[in-house]
């Protein structure tokens, strides 16, 4: 059984690297898979969620028979979820879904296993390591539609980060009814990065078709479907089945209330100042913080700041979002009526160019901005790139100084990419684990009764999402309140749940 | 044109003040009018949505022709809202929806109209006094269909807060279809107090059987719809869907974004403390306040107690809401676990029996038990009373101190009612301009594209909620940033909104 | 035993009044007894300091033979108080220290005693009513003096407010030992509410020592020292010291931790939000609200307006305030630059002209204007009422609106006096039991301890500061931790305190 | 001149390096400096007090004349105040006053100076590198007081940190007066830690009499005094000071306002929750955390807690901040009570083994623990190493994982030392900008004002504390009301201040 991981790999030839079998395994890399077996018995501390599921359906292994690929950054805490689908009884093949976000101590403990011995019962193969190429990449998500060494043609379930994954298939089966796959120099030659990284995507097919014509045709038709994480990916699904070129049923996990407020609040409120605090050491405390949107992100960024002694000014173009800032206390401006008086600009909006060129020539000195909304487009790098007479002055890894021609410079984390990853480590496992206990339940939900579930993109029903919740309580210590029949029937619900009609807002 | 209005209507002879005209109104009436005046003039100062709507759609009249016959509690606030749906062009008829809810000096005021003398144009007609028998509240209710002052047969719009106003014209209908209202002596006989209630609505639509056999059928024929205020209206408003009974379309105004959120939160945040200083003057800081239900009402209840340095415990039912809790920093915890410590007991959950007499047995002697959410039976007042050796001593008007067997008492707030009313004077009028901004806009959206809404339940395009909200900023200084076009076609979002799917949380 | 009690006092005969003995006692005004006897029990739940003092010192009577002079506003705390003095064994007369101050059911209670009935043990004799004229006041303080009824010439102790009873001695000697009470009218002539006040105490002083020539030179003599209970008494006293002027100890009980901290910060914190919701009803959320000042009390108010949900903005003089302010987050500016965002003006500085009436006309139409610091020139009232144009509209009592000539208008609550006292209730009964411990603990400390106290101004041991803390913690659930030898060893301090340096700043 | 800096000089010969002079300095070195000089210019930008303090003093150069021997933390913000006294005309030498704490890439840029070579204008001799042992931190120490390189005895001024600088010269001048340095061998032969240090004091005090019989004594006396930095050595003073034995006059720096609430309060909240999120990355959100001790260490604690919306439990000995803590919203309890509820236990007293053995048995597996108080202490790290069974594992470096006998784990954050220094970096820049424009003052105050400072401990005048805050305002856009003369008159204060008596607690 070949695997992929290795710190080194990316830095050798990973080519090579892809043809080293499990029992040639090093002794360098055992040592890093006993690290990463010591922070993920950290992390199942901090991940009830997984834990509680793994306890309630061990017995059953309702994921018998599952053959789950799975696409999601391969960290500490996704190493406890691949480890609960194992413990639920299903088969799984990992990559990651982003070229940087693999820890690679992680990736060697899951590949050795539980048991700290790459002798049976061994672990899970993982094609993913911290630094990949953009071929490297395409090649590994290849890599967890090859079941041949479980002896079965492909996966039955994806586990989805994005929607790489699912593209992949669709991409394959399309090109594979056609019969071929385009010749990417024939397009619109833009030449751009989507349209290199798509040349990449179309050369992995080729290489496909080429070995085996029928081979995303059959994968898709084993299909039982997909569980989907984010709002990327959720967005290309919706779009899919507009259009009517879905090809298996779909959960949206991302929309749980435990997904999407949880991790989009709880997740920043944490991270958020501890990617600003490691990237620059200044103190928040006294400043004044701009945050850009006042969604979920937006919520828990100004929550975070605020926490630490800032004051905060909030941006908005929604009246509803504003007015709720308003009402929380916050400044409501245009970023470009107070640039003047910000030392810390943070974007949390999912749109394109909220910090312009002229915002980062306005701000104070050594003023810090930051992302952590979606894309690294929310600040205009491009154009601050291209800014005459600019210079860029590397202060520690993920932090410059962009000297500016004004003569003031400015401190950008992460390139403008997401600080909280970039300078920090992201969301904590409690966070995960809240996210990953929705994508189990969503495995288990489309596999044991698939038959509910025709083409299409559901979210999970509310039942499961409060199932989530509950399985998070007591490790905090909370108690919940349980209610008499007679209050149930009063309130017309199950005494049990669901308790709350599917357009509550929380 | 007969009017109702006077404080001491109550307590004279109410059925012949209903014949009193209006240019025999007394002195005394003039100038409780006017102290109304004065109040109204102040919230019109913080009822920017309103005030903007006037200004909007004043020279354009959208609610010319529109007869509203109005159901919803007679206060300052709602004097705004007349006189805004009159500034609009529509021609209005007032009766409270609760019969100890009128300001009688708003009343008096909304009568008198704007210029301060009964001469033209002169104001609108209220049926409503502080403190009306149930006889009379259903009587008076009544009245808002009867449009021969006005030269019409009835209205054609309704506003409800409760749906006591639609109830009176399906009952109607479905007794006038049916020839005769039934006798409730013949009844289940239970002769419980929502059967006393119910032989009222009997009785008077008896009366109006034996006056017009087709009344209501033809009021219901001419209804365009009903918008209705809040949760219980709405819910009967699904409820007669769902069996396809409804008999004119309805508008959901409760479910607004700018409505739900905003008076359950910030509403409560600020007149629960209100209520509980008015009626105890009581240090909140360094109590323990156990809030019970977690949903809009309870999260705006914790934030204010907090504020004032108490520390809060929170009880709830839903696994999900007590995350939130828990997340939020708050102990979640279980009544029955935490009643020897707890200085202030506040429901908010819409339930029932969430204060059981044992829990009132449990608690410190003095504390204080008060509920902000829906009936008065979240507290087991009906248990307490029948509480063998317990007294009850009024310390003041709606606080009254339980002696309880067990030598300890309980302070109980409002008997148990709404406490932010009771105690305090309710929601503020910023946050009732935005619940009724909700409200004018959707009689304008009936009114005016009535041909888009066959019967059904409707909720407000988000279009209109953001509206809401954009008509709100200004008056608290804060600046709305401007999506460019680029930036909206990056979203897939109209510039001018809206901008949240339908499903969006907030 | 002649009593001065009773709210119809003011409205008939006082003087006649003054000769009326208890056993005459008007029904009335037993059932304005029995009220305030009510809240006096409510509140002795709220004050277990006192209730504790009275537990641990009321088997050995430390006051027997105190006969105390009492001039300190007579609400429902007070009594609370003077019954407390009463059961550790003191003989008390009372005054009130203001002439609005004064709750009559206190006032009545405390004279009719807690059994109920005039009848022996009867209560304590009290001068006071609410709405006391000058002369009145200045009378009913001379009658605390007069301890014939008692057998005694005069007081031994005197418990002070503002240095009133304190001034009257001092005064009284200084005159008696020039013989003669200086003509008023020969002085400045300024004419000013001072001198007017000033002329009021010397014909009060005239008249005494026309009764008797030598009688404050002898109460003086059996004077073991005076507790004062604030910062302008406690100036005064150090005045006289300086000078060498000071008669008698005095203990400075103002500045007493838990007595400036606790009332300044969560007395503020909790009556501020009180004063502004029962005077204007006006939503606090969302708005601009400006402290002026962040000392103890401003940074009460700041609290308080941003746990409402407004956005606070803090003026300061001192930069050490100010950095406070701005790193607890808050915006420190200048009222100058930001008057035409600010929704509500709060002063609490003690300070002269903070808000002028330049910044009342540069205001948001009806933004609300209140004072919580000292006295009632922080607002500059009397420019306001000079101003040319000027209206002033009673809303309702302590609210008017003041009608500016620019065409907006201005809310001014209680004058500009203390709106805390003049909206609300002032501070809450558990605030006060702090300071009043405080005051019962420095009353024992002159008389058990007198030999300790040399002529001068002391503040009270830290160690009796403590006990007061301590003795309010079990009321609130907290649990102390206690040092073990060893640490207490380590630390250098006694197991049972005092825990901290005198200058420790808390 | 020799030097003494490199991170190489701890793991190579250290007293060969000793002799190293300036001009063969490495480059490695210079690249180092290089890094250092980065960090020094980004920490100008947020240490506005020191950098005021240049642009006021710099033309007058007040320190003209001054030798300061420098012993605190030499990290970038302590090269700011060394750049800062050289910028204002001292001479400076230092030395670090902690084993640890140096960063030696602020060390060599120190050394090389800021014009980034070894050319004249040089910089200032620093011996110090991160990770000396005992005998290299006292040897280290002596260099200091070397002033022959500068061509004089020695220095005028000492900057001190923890007193180790004044203690060596009390003791030398004891021992020269003795004639001899006593023999460790010969004392109690207690054999601990403090004994170990104190025989290497001896040596280095040996060693330097064997040199120079009179050096200290000469050095003593030409010493116009010391500026202390901390509690620890503020306590020192005071002693040496009771008990006659103080040379010279010394300024307790640490009793200033914007030295200890600004660092204690605000630097903990910024670096406490830093600390746990680069040692653990757990979420605090949700979790219970106990924060022993509310003096201001612990309220900057427990606010950052709950800013991350930890519920937050806090231990108190002192009732007066038990009461605080209660009044502030915080559950008081003692930690025996709660241990096992608890997720993360901070230390913050002062005091020693607040958290026992019995303790950390008994809270709930893999609870984090750590101490942001004074010594290592406070958690019984000497009990938990002692216990039977126990393992220690090492996650990550200044992160342990304690394998209880009981089955649990615990995770002790930086050994039981300063958490926020050893698993973050300290307080931030900010802060440290307070603390040293107060050093800076002090040292002005006492080298142009000697006169005025006979022997004995001095807080700095409050007019200096204010400018210190004055000083940090801009920084913020905090702008300062001014006193109107007639304002001024009316409070009693000059217009710049100082506006407060001594005793004001802030």
């Amino acid at each position: 059984m070949p695997i992929d991981v290795s710190p080194r790999s990316a830095s050798t030839d990973a080519a090579a690297k892809a043809s080293v079998g499990r029992l040639d395994y090093e002794v360098a890399d055992l040592s890093l898979a006993e690290a990463g077996r010591h922070q993920i018995r950290l992390a199942e501390n901090e991940m009830p969620g997984l834990m509680a599921l793994r306890e309630e359906f061990g017995p059953t292994q309702p994921l018998q028979g599952a053959r789950i690929a799975g696409s999601l950054h391969m960290t500490v805490q996704t190493a406890v979820l691949i480890e609960t689908l194992v413990a639920l009884g299903a088969q799984v093949r990992w990559a990651s879904c982003n070229i940087f976000s693999t820890q690679d101590e992680a990736a060697a403990a899951v590949v050795v296993g539980p048991n700290g011995t790459v002798e049976a019962p061994a672990g899970v193969p993982v094609f993913a390591w911290k630094g990949e190429t953009l071929e490297e990449y395409w090649r590994l998500a290849d890599r967890i539609f090859d079941w041949t060494a479980e002896g079965a043609d492909g996966p039955n379930l994806i586990l989805d980060d994005g929607g790489d994954a699912t593209l992949l298939v669709h991409k394959g089966v399309e090109f594979e009814n056609s019969g071929a796959v385009p010749d990417p120099s024939a397009g619109s030659g833009t030449g751009d990065t989507a349209s290199a990284e798509y040349r990449v995507v179309l050369d992995t097919l080729r290489a496909s078709l080429a070995r085996d014509p029928q081979r995303f045709t059959r994968i898709a038709k084993d299909l039982i479907g997909v569980t989907e994480e984010t709002t990327t990916g959720v967005h290309r699904l919706y779009e899919l089945s507009a259009k009517g070129e879905l090809l298996f049923p779909a959960i949206n996990v991302n929309d749980s209330v435990t997904k999407s407020k949880f991790d989009n609040i709880y997740g920043i409120r944490h991270s958020l100042p501890d990617g600003i605090n490691r990237a620059t050491d200044v103190l928040i405390g006294g400043k004044v913080a701009f945050v850009a949107g006042y969604g979920d992100v937006g919520k828990g960024a100004a929550e975070a700041l605020r926490g630490q002694g800032a004051r905060v000014i909030v941006g908005e173009i929604d009246p509803i979002c504003a007015l709720q800032a308003a009402m929380d206390g916050y400044q409501v401006a245009r970023l470009d009526d107070v640039i003047g008086e910000v030392d810390i600009v943070i974007t949390g909006t999912g749109n394109t160019r909220v910090v312009t060129v002229e915002h980062l020539l306005g701000l104070k000195h050594l003023a810090i901005v930051g992302n952590v909304g979606h894309f690294d487009d929310e600040i205009d790098m491009a154009g601050l790139e291209a800014l005459p007479g600019v210079e860029k002055v590397e202060i520690k890894p993920q932090v410059h100084e962009w000297r500016l021609p004004n003569g003031r410079s400015v401190l950008v984390l992460s390139e403008g990419r997401l600080l909280n990853l970039g300078n920090a480590t992201g969301h904590p496992s409690f966070v995960m684990s809240a996210s990953f206990a929705n994508q189990v339940l969503a495995q288990i939900e489309l596999f044991t009764r698939r038959a509910q579930y025709p083409t299409g993109v559901y979210t999970l029903p509310k039942t499961l999402d409060e199932k989530v919740a509950r399985l998070h309580l007591s490790a905090l210590g909370a108690q919940l309140t349980e209610l008499t029949p007679e209050q149930a029937a009063y309130l017309g619900v199950p005494v049990e749940g669901p308790y709350k009609l599917d357009h509550y807002r929380y």
